[in-house]
């Protein structure tokens, strides 16, 4: 199964009688779409000339200013100046790759890792290295031992890429403990640090932690987003970074799309004022917080030869196959028992990880939930019996490579 | 002067004291903002949970369907499937060099050229070698001239980067007898063709060329933006490209952005579907060309001793200064003067084009193009004293660079 047909799986995936376990797209019915809508009206009609101009290469002022407020949540303390508005975070992460990071180059990444930051990396011909992490996120001893051994090798080691709270796939948090212990090995070994971190604000108990880049300001990137706690549609993120790290991201970027849309920022920045987004995030929480109960109970009461994470926040759980049990080979079958989700290989630069596949709660509802994890648990139950007769399901299998672009719906 | 100070130059020319006659910014004054912003109500308030969401990698549907309509006014006959959305075409020169070129390639562009896609190509490591123009746009026998010796050399010659209509910054459209001409050069020397083509509806007389791709379908990478015809705000552009190059570029743009924006794509779906914007074009035309009366009357009038094009459309007139004059040392004292321009070494790769500037009429009104005219015509005939007095302007000259990337403005 190539890339393209792992596409072609997934499109099928997104029909409306499949439950989709896969993709990461946020629940937006809750957003107060008229109250959106009037303020669209009116920045277009008072400030068109504007928002429909081209504007900076850096971003629009206003906006940046705004996500300085968003950052303090998270105890950054920065200035509209270290903001760079980008194309949702996925444009961070292509300059940011692009710019640090030349063929043969070492990034260091949890194992797992976000599908799309391996891909970005990968298409810049970046060497990644896995690190393990636990159920409190990367593991400092291991990152040591890995970078010590890398420059035992001779290896130009240049980021350590992390998604710190409510991981992509994994689901864990990195310990406030061991913050200042991953940045104090990062900056030993050299390597700069890009903290990824879309879903920082979407925990279920208690303050957001404090962001590493609120410990560091000089060898953090921090990679934000509105597609997760606001809305995808305007694909708008941002890095803040130091100094001289903005100014070459800033003529990467206008290399790369010339300047982030006008439109989407201040539909953004009039969304922040205009709206109550910290009392919308809130109920994103209080949302997501539902769907993950909905999602552990039904692995607890369908699928209790797994095993899998208790996520405190974001969209994920992590979930490993009962022994034997092939994340790739069983795709197919299960998009045949209406129910989709992302095989662990995607995760991995390595070819491992098909013991473990991602489930997501965040855009299907609690009783659709169930219902995926019910017949996703047919389908491992069908398929443990083949492997119990036959020692294995029978399904081809050899020839699938991972699933290395698998396209927006697995943001 | 290097980059960062042209860049702050620039900063300055953005004053309203200062008249930029350097920027492509269109004049969005007469766009129908009321009509717009009730659209954009209407569409938010009633497709909000779609206008917001991630959308497909290759673009929205819709949207695909009406450039298809858009693109047939220049005789190009495609499907939907063929059409690749991009955020504005910069973001389609980026990833088609990226697609297409390894560090050393060479890719063969005018004489002048487009500053955006020169600093993508050299972000790349594309080796540019430029083929001259004239009044009828690329001259056919150059390009096989430098084809053939290239060829001989044993270089590897990947694209062809022209713009055929209103070129920027020449003024200039490739002739209709030339049009084959040059594709089949390209096709026997196994060149593929990025015809960028953003100016092609904004023509002062007749209709439209048929465009170089309505002649070959396999050889011709098309470029197309709104961004000229309607708005640069949403930054939304698209290729139309075969069937294998598609597939690339739409990996490749997940990549880098995951899809383009759902907010952004729908606004311009929903501006086609709602407002006459063939009446639009129709009316920014007229504006243009009055525009283009003031700078060439402006010219006539207070610069005889220059010479320059007459452009049948778009945004530049490309201006040859009089001997002995620089216009890269020359540009602080115009900015001084509060006029502004680009000089045309920013069009060329090889450091020639000192003698050049290119001057936009698209932005400013018949007025202040006359007044900024007359302003640079007072730089340069006191420029033209201090040569004729010394033999040089005294200037500080000799450790400018080029332009490698102005930003935004100079789209």
């Amino acid at each position: 199964m190539r890339a393209s047909e792992i596409r072609a799986l997934f499109a099928v995936a997104n029909r409306p009688e499949v439950v989709s376990l896969a993709g990461g797209m946020p629940y937006l019915e809750g957003l107060p779409l008229d109250v959106i809508a009037a303020a669209m009206q009116k920045l277009v009609a008072t400030r068109g000339t504007t928002v429909l101009q081209y504007g900076s290469g850096q971003g629009d002022e206003s906006l940046r200013e705004k996500i300085v407020d968003v950052v303090r949540l998270e105890g950054i303390d920065c200035h509209p100046d270290d903001v760079v508005v980008t194309t949702g975070s996925q444009q961070a992460l292509d300059l940011v790759t692009r710019i640090f990071i030349d063929p043969g180059d070492v990034i260091v990444a949890e194992a797992p890792s976000y599908v799309g930051a391996l891909g970005v990396f990968r298409s810049y011909q970046a060497d990644i290295v896995h690190v393990p992490l636990d159920e409190h996120g990367l593991v400092p001893e291991a990152l040591e031992e890995t970078l010590t051994r890398l420059a035992a090798e001779g290896r130009r080691v240049k980021l350590l890429y992390t998604v710190p709270n409510f991981h992509n796939p994994a689901g864990v948090t990195l310990s406030a403990e061991r913050r200042p212990r991953i940045l104090e090995i990062a900056q030993r070994f050299g390597v700069l640090v890009i903290e990824d971190n879309p879903y920082g604000l979407l925990g279920f108990d208690g303050d957001p932690l404090p962001a590493m880049r609120s410990l560091d300001d000089q060898g953090v990137l921090y990679l934000g987003s509105f597609s997760k706690t606001f809305a995808p549609g305007y694909r708008v993120g941002w890095v803040v970074a130091p100094h001289a790290v903005r100014e070459k991201l800033v003529l990467a970027s206008e290399s790369a799309i010339l300047c982030p849309s006008n439109a989407s920022q201040l539909a953004i920045a009039t969304y922040l004022e205009t709206c109550d987004w910290q009392g919308q995030i809130k109920q994103f929480r209080e949302l997501y917080r539902e769907r993950r109960d909905a999602m552990i109970g039904a692995l607890s009461e369908y699928l209790p030869s797994a095993s899998w994470n208790v996520p405190d926040g974001g969209f994920y759980t992590w979930v490993k196959l009962p022994d034997g049990l092939d994340a790739r080979s069983m795709l197919p079958r299960a998009v045949t028992a209406r129910v989709a989700y992302v095989p662990g290989t995607a995760f991995y630069a390595d070819g491992t990880g098909a013991d473990h596949v991602r489930l997501s709660y965040c855009f299907p509802t609690p009783e659709r939930i169930r219902e995926g994890v019910r017949r996703f648990a047919g389908v491992v139950s069908a398929e443990r019996d083949l492997v119990d007769l036959f020692g294995t399901s029978g399904a081809q299998d050899p020839d699938l490579t991972d699933v290395e672009n698998p396209g927006p719906n697995l943001a």
